[in-house]
């Protein structure tokens, strides 16, 4: 298996603090070493950070945790494989561009018994159930939209097509356009609401804490997401099986 | 206008030796300071890494500078804005998924009167001539093959439709499936083959050299395509203006 971590904000956020501890999960204080992603949406554009590597060893995650890219949209992910190869082409996100939008997909969990893909428009390029599964997605969407819907029409579409893949084993995943970020938890999805008043949050997977009252604008607001709580001291909430929250300037939505 | 940076070889290579001599375009040697890409493939998987930020400052083009990838296909870009913003969404390389392939294109030139795409299946991100003239190439190529063609059918239907673009301006381009790369002069593009009897090469833009015979088999081979030649002791072979080359395993076809 493997962990997600999404974040959602209102205003342009780093993810330095949640990556510094997530990142250790891939080889240091979890065993989630067969690669990670992280994807960072800015404006319309989208920047995608892949490697093979363990996140704890990784070049690229070092310019991750040194490089305070700002972005109200993030999602990453460490793998632990469970189909497919360690390569590049299995490396989780995955994106896509849909209706002139970047989309970007990670998943947690295995699916077995897809429903074909045959010659339709988005393939997979590697060999996961992962990639089949937001391939399988993206044409459903295609086909029922041909010109870019509203962010509720989106949601309202994926609420009926996400529980036709979750039938077919563990499906927690975090799915964004750059709007919004659509997360699905099958099994296990955590998340938390960082807003005024902002206070001191201190990371489980190492000994760092940060005052978020320094660091931000009473109006600013943050939603995390991640597949185990990432801090130790703030109120994180469980989110139910089956339950899909689409998250909008830092808001989840259900 | 800006700079085009490619690699096709036969065996997995780094791109270290040119990358020093091309990132100093972006800004110290030369003024293509509006951004800058590089696209990898790995396998069947590519790593894009882009940065809105000029090369010779940018800690992306550090980590490249120091992260010795090893590729068959490279395609690199510095941008001197011509049409659309500086912005992520308007930084080569720009990349699709097409028949479970990646494809990466990267363009230096000026496109006007453009086709219309309206609702075809690859639309642009963000809003330069160069990813729309790659959405049409990319819209022309789906519809005219529902599978995946062979290289020798691409090249051909390649050949077809860039001179249509070729003459709405200018339309130096490098494109790639992670297979072959195509790169097509329009004013300006260079290319040399490193092959056995391997020599010293010597950087135009730093005083940097290299002794190839050192670090390669007698049976690899690399060719190496930039706008503006980045050695100033070996024998770069500048393109016919029309000429459209496809690079496989290192060598050029017409």
């Amino acid at each position: 298996m493997c962990q997600l971590l999404g974040m959602n904000c209102n205003t342009p956020t780093d993810i330095i603090f949640s990556f510094e501890g997530f990142h250790r999960r891939g080889g240091l204080t979890d065993e989630h070493s067969d690669g990670w992603g992280i994807a960072f949406f800015e404006g319309n554009g989208c920047r995608l950070f892949l490697d093979y590597l363990p996140s704890i060893s990784s070049p690229v995650a070092d310019l991750v945790r040194a490089y305070p890219i700002k972005s109200k949209n993030v999602i990453a992910h460490i793998r632990k494989a469970t189909q497919g190869q360690i390569n590049l082409a299995n490396t989780h996100p995955f994106g896509r561009e849909l209706w002139g939008q970047q989309w970007i997909f990670a998943h947690n969990g295995n699916l077995s018994n897809l429903p074909a893909l045959e010659h339709s428009r988005f393939l997979p390029v590697g060999s996961t159930d992962s990639e089949h599964a937001f391939c399988w997605i993206l044409n459903q969407l295609a086909q029922q939209f041909k010109t870019r819907p509203d962010l509720p029409q989106l949601h309202e579409a994926l609420s009926k097509l996400v529980p036709q893949l979750a039938t077919l084993g563990t499906f927690n995943f975090l799915l964004s356009n750059g709007q919004a970020l659509f997360a699905h938890c099958s099994t296990k999805l955590n998340y938390l609401i960082r807003q005024a008043p902002f206070c001191r949050a201190h990371l489980s997977d190492t000994d760092m804490a940060v005052d978020f009252s320094l660091e931000t604008t009473p109006k600013d607001r943050v939603a995390i997401i991640a597949t185990e709580p990432l801090t130790d001291n703030e109120n994180w909430i469980a989110m139910q099986n089956g339950e899909l929250l689409m998250f909008i300037d830092g808001s989840p939505e259900s």
